[in-house]
């Protein structure tokens, strides 16, 4: 299946309230995490000193990459940078 | 041991010799399979439509990070980025 | 099938022999029209002003976007701009 | 009739009420969807993982093209990017 | 007729021959007062202290902008920005 | 006497009282065609698709150009770009 | 140990309460000169006339660093910049 | 004593209190007035049509430049651009 | 008369021939200290670090400025960036 | 004294003679290694993965800083970024 490169930046804004930026936090987590068992989150990384994650997506096609970012509990206050990759002629595997 | 996500955009002059060329490509290719074998080149992909790959290096420190793709054949044409990544707290492996 | 819009900004360098810059054009308009017969060059067109074209592909994946771009016989001289593309929910069609 | 293909990145404030909101997007849609039944507004995609669209549309001239952007209900929260379209030597249509 | 706005930046590469240069802007400059005397190529002026200038043509179409920056004698040593302009609310005229 | 090439962009924060904003918006019309009909604001051009004009000021020196420019009702919720015109050699008038 | 170069600029929002602002400001600088003593936080330099500073780092790895970071209290209010160093062959030390 | 060039371009928040900004810019005034007598503060010069300033500060070294630009009343809205500047070989002075 | 901060930033070709290049730095120098004797290149300095000058001129309106830059020996090397100036109104002098 | 952070990117023309970049490069490391020698040059660090420095630079004044960079054996090809800086309030040496 194809795969995608995706890098999320994320701004919460100074004003959300506390309770509401914790629980979308939480439900962010759980929605990755879910998409990490079925597979389709295939890897997730932290950008040393910033709030930010460079992944790699492996799903049917753009419209399901679309679905799954559009659907970010995060969504509304992330930057995302999408690259489509291809198989690399160096690739050993 | 740590992780850096690393983008290479290769521009070869107009001017180089095609034998030249061809033969770095080459020697490209073998350097960054036997880093493959050994793990330290953990994933490289090509990204769609451009002379670009993304990879992710596993290997001890900086010092070994900038000695490998120091060395790259195609270094002097080349761009490179380098991000350091850290575990996300999402991350289920 | 996935769509992608893709942005080719062409500079062809100052030395280029006459003869090689034609013949390369002939060769990408050829490769462009038999890709548009095929159907999976759907549109392109000409930005006014600019040696640019603004394209939509219809093809099976990236894989094949890649294989497409990565041919393209003025490839070497192009910086290539790939969006992958959904579905707008406001889409009549 | 002129093309343009036009670039619309929304960014709705933090701050904006929901229902403010809801009812904004709703009238964008019905506007697009009424110029895309009359033929002005051509085509429509999303770009996969944002909060954008890439469109073409096809009108009389500049004043026409300036006239359908600026009463887009969600105007004040895009940025726009234009580029003026050319038949392409290449296009086989 | 539309308007556009069109800013040209031009830089001649290093090596170019002096009477190569020298005849190419002779042609530049009659192509460009040719289309003055019919009026399309509306206004012209010089941005102090730069090798640009910012021009507004006056044309059918995007087609007919297209072709007339494509035949400019210096445009393979020039970058192109191209504004369309519609009538401005304030206008007096 | 010297002239001026102008982009102005407005963005008007949201959370701007809309009577506010149209009066603001009436005196900014009515000093732009107060100074169109004095001669010193020679031409005004809206960008099409954009919240921006182009406008080409006729003006005793810099110090008159900064003078308009400081007194526009929108200055405040503007970006400015200025760029000091010269006879371009081309010019036929 | 691997060192890192990190340049943090801050930009504290205008609506933040001054006695929160203060308190953030004076936890910063204890956290800071806690690491500062333990010898993870090697140097700090205040970029003249601006609200940044450049930083060297000396830790175990990236999640070393990713842990410190993240912890500033400032954390929320910056842009924060990282590049990875490696012994330069010139060093004399 | 060393010259420095620097840029400070001020956009004031939409929402501060009017009389707290004319008490700020008058403040603005006074300190750099102040430091104009004492000739740290060698030229200040208003770029045409922006809210900005080029100065030119004539001070013991980075430490004082620094003291002096983190002092400005304004600082706080300001984004700030230092060049530290040498003799030109072809100054006559 | 009017002001102009100007930053010229210099990129000599790899392949000049270095008696051309000292000859048009020789004759460069000689025509900035005319100006500077006339009065109209008020001010010349060098952006420490860089092979770059900001430069204030003073000189009769944009036209003279233009002719005094266009005709600098460097000018086909050189990035040059124009900012007109007025008078600031914390200036004393 | 005051100290200058310096960062410098590397890119050698691809027509550079071999033996001519090597000398250079031989000579820039003795004349870097002599200025650490003396303490001016205070440190010198490799950015990983890349033809580039981060330096500090600790000197007189402007003028010495410009002399130091300016004979820099790879001058010529350097790209170089200078920051002034200054003590920071939580620096406890």
């Amino acid at each position: 299946m194809p795969l995608y490169a995706v890098r999320m930046d994320v701004a919460i804004p100074d004003g959300v309230d506390p309770s509401v930026r914790d629980e979308t936090i939480a439900r962010e987590r759980a929605y990755s995490q879910e998409l990490q068992r079925t597979g389709e989150w295939k890897h997730i990384w932290r950008c040393a000193g910033q709030y930010s994650n460079i992944s790699i997506l492996d799903v049917a096609d753009n419209e399901r990459l679309h679905e799954i970012l559009w659907g970010l509990p995060l969504f509304k206050w992330m930057t995302v940078d999408v690259t489509p990759l291809a198989k690399h002629p160096s690739d050993i595997h």
